[in-house]
């Protein structure tokens, strides 16, 4: 296994540059066999010709972004967003995914019930899983940073990713993302715990920039923050998951406006100097 | 009782606008009776003078800020910032301060080992408390949202305070700000535990803006945002805590940029509209 098989990019990283042809195309010119696309980008490239670009390339796709989005206003928005999850699923299962990555959503539009909110994302997380078994795709509940708790997502720990996990069951787990969680005092208790019951499914990173200028916009490329990657994919490791480290990174200012290509060198350089164990 | 004794003014929410005398005169003009200054706003004002003016008008100081500030790259950088934090206690003190509010510090300089940051806190912590107990002052961590974990508290929990509270021992509590634990899953249990080992110090509120533009300077004055403010009163004072709830405002680009006087009068109508039971 080359040094690469270990690293995948999540096309969100250069989404400002590249459609999903031109970044398919610059990963595996760089010599990358795995990648992430999301269902925007997808889309865009028709969802057949995408599955065929990832087949023509022997990629491996380790996760789909993003499936989630479920607590709404009114019964017909929950419905909706279980309806469209369900789409999402279909989407993996065509590229060949690792899995769904879920970001589950924030509170619902004018409400300040945070329990609420959580209650829908279980209940919705529940009425996509047997869909989800039935096709074999395994759903990731990506734990967003708390400062995503009002609008993006409201699971914003591990544990409690975890505890939904352990009352929903199988087919449902994690995706690690390091910027999302490397602050959490209970991060090496919670990894070995998901690890244990074989529920990590994806292990993302980037960095955590000081000073942060963005909530949602300005992260960082591995080495340019404070998150001590190695030694988080050291616990991710120890709790079994062996699969890729994949690079995620938003970056309106700076990332997204430099070249694609010298974007996905900078991080195989990054990966090798700042993540590989 | 009036209603007003219910509400304190933290004077960084008029920071901008007022020095400490004219900030104290437009609490009192407006009936209040509970402020909480900040260290370099009592130096800028003189210790003693500072001090008179609160007796002078019979305020009641719900905290002073801040100690804490403790990892730091060598020994003597540490040993500087616990003796910098018994001179705040000596300050609290003068003042007749119901605690020293501690912002415990985030990542030592060039470090990216948050849990030698947190053991520095600890330490840091431990150095300081007999100090505080000789002199009666009670020391509320705060524990401040994760998004400050590298560069201002690494302690960003109130399970994770609490646990450092059971460690250390009595003298030691927390301050509860609604900004920094809205999100916190466990937050209901939490503040339970806090209330059973009688260590709610202090109540902080305002609000969690959507979108938040700034992750220091953009908070909202309670009602603008999406937090559950009264149902989290609710739970402090059935934990126990009937003290002041603590209006503190960073906003840059908005409170800071209005009249004073009309910010203080809008935390009091809000407090009557949004917080109070």
């Amino acid at each position: 296994m080359s040094a690469l098989d270990g690293l995948s990019i999540n096309l969100a990283t250069v989404r400002e540059q590249f459609n999903l042809a031109q970044a398919v195309d610059a990963c595996v010119k760089q010599g990358l066999r795995a990648v992430a696309p999301w269902r925007d980008q997808v889309q865009a490239a028709g969802l057949k010709e995408a599955a065929a670009m990832v087949r023509a390339n022997g990629l491996r796709v380790t996760g789909l972004c993003r499936g989630g989005m479920f607590p709404a206003a009114d019964e017909a928005g929950r419905a909706a967003a279980i309806e469209d999850n369900k789409r999402a699923i279909d989407e993996a299962c065509a590229l060949g995914a690792d899995c769904l990555v879920l970001v589950v959503g924030g509170l619902a539009k004018g409400s300040k019930d945070i329990a609420a909110a959580r209650q829908m994302v279980a209940d919705g997380i529940g009425a996509t899983l047997d869909y989800a078994r039935a096709n074999r795709m395994k759903l990731a509940i990506e734990p967003l940073h708390p400062m995503y708790a009002a609008d993006r997502a409201c699971i914003n720990t591990l544990e409690q990713a975890l505890d939904v996990c352990d009352v929903l069951g199988d087919g449902l787990g994690v995706a690690i993302d390091a910027y999302h969680v490397w602050w959490d005092p209970k991060l090496a208790e919670q990894i070995a715990r998901a690890g244990a019951g074989g529920r990590i499914f994806a292990h993302h990173i980037c960095d955590w920039l000081v000073p942060t200028r963005d909530l949602l916009l300005d992260r960082g490329m591995m080495g340019d923050g404070v998150i001590d990657l190695r030694g988080m994919r050291r616990m991710i490791e120890e709790a079994g998951f062996k699969g890729p480290q994949e690079v995620e990174i938003f970056s309106a200012e700076n990332w997204w406006k430099k070249p694609g290509d010298q974007v996905i060198a900078t991080c195989i350089e990054r990966y090798r100097s700042e993540c590989l164990l």
